[in-house]
């Protein structure tokens, strides 16, 4: 007797627990420098030789980029040798290599370092409501970003994890609403001013400043935003603690992902108050879905906010609720399609 | 300037760079119980009722399950007091609940605890071209299977993977080929027998033997195989060092992809010696393609060999020539579209 049960074949299932054997040949493969050597390199390469230019053992290299293949990472192809020899898709060339202004890279290497670890513990967030900071790196996380910054080595990596998504999401969400009438632009959190960048390239007659911790905006000074960039300055402070300066706008992108809807509130509304008649406020965040049943990126990062931070990610409609609460009025909401959606709300 | 490069989204990326986030979401909700309990629930449940039964945070829970609607594996909807409510899926229930007789419940546990910290080091495993038990767990995996089965504990989790496994792909794998003109059948490393039964079933006439280390076999009995399967038997043994017995045919499932040729082909000799003319042996193996360009899943766990073990996923000419080095002819190799092959080969 052939029930549907016996024919059933749980593809979907297998798929999803192969997910992080995908990710970790993904991490692998950027960790090793396996793009980068394929770009660099003026021919494509056998495991052979990749191998020898990455240090690593040539069984180990040449099943990676086997696998790179299957994901269509890589392209194979046989040469006149008779040797299987790999280079990189177009794709891996713009979102893979380190130097690629595109780059994905130290994205790839956060994931792969740090929220790989704390996702270990995910069941643990889940039955106690709290980020896994402590059991994964062994620090308490009762000042999160203490506990994020907790070196200079961390402090640029998270930094650069910043700056790499705004490499490919920055562009779409400054430029979701014409910006235009707001020329002092202050971005809380500014952190490695990717974002910054992307504004003043898209409204030239405005300037932004970058609002963060004394010591990123040092570290942003150092690694991140140079003199040429004329039309972005620094403020240093706490934004939860210190005064803000007036603007006409400001910024804030994925900052309220990381709290409670209580801290939430404290700081729109000192947005509010500093915020000059006619200015208003940019939220950028990745936006669920009103009931909650999508998009799957927004739920991830939602219990990826459990697992790391004190926060989640909201709907359109909580974020208008928390606006209002602040007094903000018209509020616009407008999703991009891609990781990040953008919410426009005025004074 | 609007370049193909920036208006290319790397969509598959990002896709791949949450597959760990996927992976994990799936193994929590196993782990926590939620398709259980909704399978044991006469009616379908609010977040608040599961985060009760399962003794979890309620708003944790509620993200888990809200992101396990996005995978399609809980369903939601809003009740009459407008309260939203979730059931399992057919697949859920099917593959996803810990009594049902094709669950994958304890094959996600072993790939939520043990293999994706093995897979933390696979940058590790690639450069130095061996597995990563020691660095993952402080073991050294000289004996692969003494590490592996460290502790009864540890062994019965890996038992029950395998069982696991063989619940969906088992039956495939022995009814490929008309087994039935072998009555009397080995299956070395028979481990759970959760094979030995699919066999069996398929091959009434037929007796299966398994033959596996001592510890093993003491396991099985007692937790997997009972009085009421009359047709399996069990032999101990170590079937690298001891003399097999003689025999019609003797399964190899997964056990080549364990280890080096050099031991393969040791095995296989002796198997082939061990072997009545006239009978055969079976491989069940994950096959590669012949340029190894694919499938993903072989290319992923030949990965995963080399991160857990001393061997390799192999194309089925690579088969073929240990087995006809061992002295096997008439070698059939069948795919089967699922995760396991078969190849058959006859003395």
């Amino acid at each position: 007797m052939a029930t549907a049960e016996q024919e059933m074949y749980p593809r979907k299932i297998l798929d999803y627990m192969e997910g992080f054997l995908v990710s970790k040949t993904l991490f692998a493969a950027c960790e090793l420098g396996v793009f980068e050597q394929l770009h660099a390199s003026e021919r494509p390469l056998s495991a052979g030789e990749l191998a020898e230019r990455l240090r690593s053992s040539e069984d180990g290299t040449a099943r990676l980029l086997s696998a790179c293949v299957g994901l269509e990472l890589l392209t194979a192809h046989t040469n006149t040798d008779s040797q299987v020899v790999y280079s990189n898709t177009e794709m891996s060339t713009v979102f893979l290599t380190q130097s690629s202004p595109k780059s994905l890279y130290h994205s790839i290497q956060y994931s792969s370092r740090t929220i790989y670890l704390c996702w270990h513990y995910l069941t643990d967030a889940v039955r106690e409501g709290k980020n896994q900071y402590e059991k994964a790196f062994g620090i308490n996380s009762k000042d999160l970003f203490e506990a994020m910054y907790r070196s200079n080595e961390e402090m640029l990596k998270f930094m650069q994890l910043m700056n790499s998504i705004w490499n490919i999401c920055g562009q779409d969400v400054v430029t979701t609403f014409d910006l235009s009438p707001f020329k002092c632009i202050y971005d809380l959190g500014g952190c490695s001013g990717a974002l910054a960048k992307q504004c003043v390239s898209a409204y030239p007659q405005s300037t932004v400043t970058i609002f963060d911790l004394p010591k990123v905006v040092q570290m942003s000074r150092e690694h991140f935003v140079s003199a040429q960039d004329s039309q972005i300055s620094f403020y240093e402070g706490d934004f939860f603690k210190d005064a803000l300066p007036v603007a006409d706008l400001y910024i804030l992108a994925r900052i309220l992902h990381d709290w409670t809807d209580q801290r939430n509130l404290e700081l729109l509304t000192k947005v509010y108050q500093s915020c000059r008649p006619g200015g208003g406020v940019l939220l950028v965040e990745s936006l669920l879905h009103e009931d909650h049943t999508g998009p799957l990126t927004a739920q991830l990062y939602s219990l990826n906010m459990l697992v790391q931070t004190e926060g989640r990610e909201r709907t359109g409609s909580e974020y208008t609720s928390l606006l209002t609460a602040a007094g903000f009025t018209n509020v616009q909401i407008h999703r991009t399609g891609k990781i990040y959606d953008a919410i426009l709300a005025c004074k």
